[in-house]
């Protein structure tokens, strides 16, 4: 039972919050952030709902985090998003000095690394992680959306 | 008295919000933003306050106009802010798609250009309105907590 807490095991919590989003009609993209292998907050993508391009899933975790810490900064935190960042999210998250991101699959085109903008020096990337399930949570969804 | 209503007259409501920031001890920006020569929304920096990163001053903003206009792209408005925005800030503008940026000062530590991030390519950028009054302001605060 050792490997119980792994990237895995909260990836898949992430995944869950994305299925919360897709269940309300919003791009399904979920986060956590744990510390000392706990939960501490979880987000998923209301734009729609909130009608607010600010309103993604890691942000709302970010601004949550941080309530439940008492501190604006997120070092000793992990990051699980099951989409790469955008550059808004990656602006946040390099204030909070995070120590660790990881995320899903990678987004070619809107994610922080094809915008170019940079992640904390101090910040530790890992990706991949549940990568196939989401990715076919998002094509599902984009393709409902055509249909 | 048909320059009233300009790009500086507009910066000095955003300054006002700048002070406000200031009185609480914040990091002293401000925002404004604008549609057909009328404020829809104010914001000013509440890291500390919010104990938050992402409570910027045009986040803050970003949000609030989106929710007088009922829709999140932010098309036809203009943001004035005392700072340059960062990289999360300018994150957010690009998911707004918001007409126009008018900033004051340049921040060429951990502006959005310094840092590489895109605003949306539609959007149009002027900076150095009220410029010496936005950074004296800044350079004052960031003097008084040197002391």
């Amino acid at each position: 039972m050792t490997d119980t807490f792994d990237d895995v095991y909260f990836m898949k919590k992430a995944l869950q919050e994305a299925e919360a989003a897709y269940e309300k009609g919003e791009v399904p993209v979920g986060a956590v952030i744990v510390v000392d292998y706990r939960i501490i907050a979880k987000g998923h993508n209301l734009t729609e709902t909130l009608i607010d391009v600010t309103a993604h899933a890691e942000m709302q975790a970010i601004t949550s985090a941080s309530g439940f810490l008492g501190g604006k900064y997120l070092k000793g935190c992990t990051l699980y998003v099951t989409l790469e960042p955008c550059q808004m999210c990656a602006g946040a998250l390099y204030w909070s000095q995070i120590s660790r991101v990881v995320f899903a699959t990678p987004d070619p085109h809107r994610g922080y690394r094809a915008m170019g903008t940079s992640l904390h020096p101090k910040t530790q990337v890992k990706e991949g992680v549940m990568e196939e399930e989401a990715s076919a949570l998002l094509k599902k969804f984009f393709k409902e959306k055509r249909d």
